[in-house]
């Protein structure tokens, strides 16, 4: 991005800044955020979409900047949204406040929603598009995918050792890593719309997969706003069905989601007693479509594949129920699965500076027989982790930049 | 080491930069730098043992101070060596160059040379010990070890998936980590005085165990020279047997020893084809006592113990052949019984951004059955090598500092 003049790329970055502020409370929306510039190119206004139901993040900034806005610049990091053969709220609403330049970072892939920088342009305003693109896709790599692929983003989280065990040979895992990854675990479980397993780890480990309530996100008190600026956005489509436990309608970012547990289990051998099902969340339990009926739970019946279920049928209905990311906690034959098939967008692997030797693979069988065919993916990032280390990859096609 | 002064800390800290100048060329002598302020404080001399054979860094430091040295002070990243009953060369050097202060990092282990800040206290001399140790320790840690175990440092090298495997199911496993880190791999090949593999390895991947040449470790025209000054250092004792096909005596920098290869093979199964056999280097074949006797190759017999071979024994032979840095190449089985004795003094993974879900694990079983057992390091460098990760760790007691 050396080429992008520094001043646009300075206040797309802040935009870029603004929008994390939104992240993990805005599914099934993206994260936005928006910068406005009065005509002397001072800061007038910033805005992020703070929650679903909330105001967008351009009508909060240009709220901010009122009548400062006329003639002035507008940064936002996802193509403001329009309606065909309707007044876009957020196009609307830059061209209502009198802007006459708006910098956009990535295009709306939504064909409903996209058309906000066509309709601009066609009202005078100046538009360009791109800029800071990179760290915007980042930042909302989540709802992009959804919005691209229809179907959830999907996070892999793996803990193991130097040499890749989960597990001891007698199949104690407790503790691995350490307090501070674990704590860490839980914030972007509590940033996920669902928490999956497999059977095998409900079995092996009986997790809750409930995420520790994450201190706030840096809320502004000036944000979050009762009323829905956007009532017909195609974003908040299908949010009726929220099977998340918590009623629809606007929430402030403290009434965050309770991620969905998934469990995947072909033949629903689930115990009744398995902490999974102990009410603390929602829990929806993935079995096939011939699988007994006797288990008292949330059931999704799903075709049966390659040994296991469909998991593109899974994420589809993940998807039709307003989950956008997925966390995938294993164990090592469900991620194999997801692996083979190409379903792992990010792999994020607490790795402790241990040894075992022997135990629990942290990954199964992945539909690999010989290195030509190796899952490679592109580091993006090595944070220590009190004593530990979080490697973050993503397969190359998902990093745009080195 | 916040409470250090800065002045000794800093002049420490470039002497410690000096002594690893040295590193890989020194063997069977320990990596030493020096540096020599006149009486106003200003840096008059530096110095660094550059190769076995060669003028000890305070000589060098100290030639190079000339009558500067007079009322000065010399800071030395290992005590001073001195033998009783004998002018110790470096002790008395110091004393004859006139320095009214030595700051040491590091007191010497070895019950010979050891003294040398008593014998320099005695005559006046103002000592102080333990400036920047760790960081002293870390630049010699290898003769270090040797010195206080009588046994070589050992390094154990692994290249992984991020699942910990180092070959597919069919048994390929070219190329997990990248070009890149494959010619780091050999750099620290070179800097070591055996390559060591088990008989596994050298059936299943035939390895060379050679080292390509490295750069030369900027070298100063000034340093080498031919003449010893402490013809009876106890440092130097032992080099006669030296079995690594170079001549005993001085050498410059330029000609490094060769490693030594180190095949483990209880049952002398190497075949006479094998490439570690290729005569590029000289290479030891360690059998156990009752191995047949058919193997062309120098044998060394050792006791078996464990189902494979007395890798303590090993080790003292090695030491004995005055091999101070063994570099451990694998495979999982040979790994597996070094990590179970404890005789792994420093990891380095290098870590590819793929995962392969099944095929040769890069460490087999390590004497583990819980995780109460697990072999815990520390992480104490992370650097990414091309596109993959090299985490060095240590077992705890190796580290003295976070």
């Amino acid at each position: 991005m050396a080429e992008t003049p520094e001043p646009d790329a300075a206040h797309m970055a802040r935009a870029v800044e603004l929008a994390a502020r939104g992240h993990g409370a805005t599914s099934p929306n993206p994260v936005v955020g928006c910068v406005v510039l009065d005509a002397a190119g001072q800061v007038a206004g910033e805005g992020f979409h703070a929650f679903a139901g909330g105001p967008h993040a351009e009508v909060v900034a240009l709220e901010q900047a009122g009548e400062r806005a006329r003639g002035g610049t507008a940064y936002v990091t996802l193509e403001p949204c329009d309606h065909t053969g309707r007044t876009g709220p957020c196009s609307g609403a830059l061209l209502r406040a009198g802007v006459s330049r708006v910098v956009v970072a990535v295009p709306d892939p939504t064909p409903k929603a996209a058309g906000g920088a066509e309709r601009l342009r066609a009202a005078g305003v100046e538009v360009r598009v791109g800029v800071l693109e990179a760290e915007a896709e980042r930042v909302n790599e989540e709802w992009l995918t959804y919005a691209r692929l229809g179907r959830p983003h999907v996070t892999w989280k793996l803990a193991a050792t130097l040499d890749g065990r989960s597990a001891a040979e007698d199949g104690t895992s407790q503790w691995i890593t350490s307090p501070e990854a674990r704590a860490d675990v839980h914030r972007l479980r509590a940033a996920s719309d669902a928490v999956m397993a497999g059977i095998g780890t409900v079995l092996a480990d009986d997790p809750r997969l409930t995420a520790r309530p994450a201190p706030p996100q840096d809320p502004r008190p000036d944000d979050p706003r009762p009323d829905d600026p956007c009532p017909d956005d195609p974003r908040l489509t299908g949010r009726q069905g929220l099977p998340h436990g918590l009623p629809d309608g606007p929430r402030p970012p403290s009434a965050r989601r309770v991620p969905l547990r998934v469990v995947v289990d072909s033949d629903a051998r689930t115990p009744p007693t398995a902490r999974v099902l102990d009410g603390q969340a929602p829990t929806l339990v993935a079995v096939a479509e011939d699988a007994p009926a006797a288990l008292d739970a949330d059931l999704l019946r799903l075709p049966r594949r390659d040994g296991g279920l469909d998991l593109e049928a899974l994420l589809r209905e993940l998807a039709a129920r307003d989950v956008v990311s997925v966390f995938l906690e294993g164990g090592p034959t469900l991620a194999g699965s997801f692996m083979r098939h190409g379903l792992v967008d990010r792999v994020v692997a607490y790795l402790a500076p241990a040894f075992l030797g022997s135990g629990r693979a942290a990954l199964g069988p992945a539909g690999v027989r010989s290195v030509s065919g190796i899952h490679r993916l592109v580091f993006d990032d090595v944070t220590p982790i009190g004593p530990d280390l979080r490697l973050t990859a993503r397969p190359p096609h998902r990093v745009r930049e080195q």
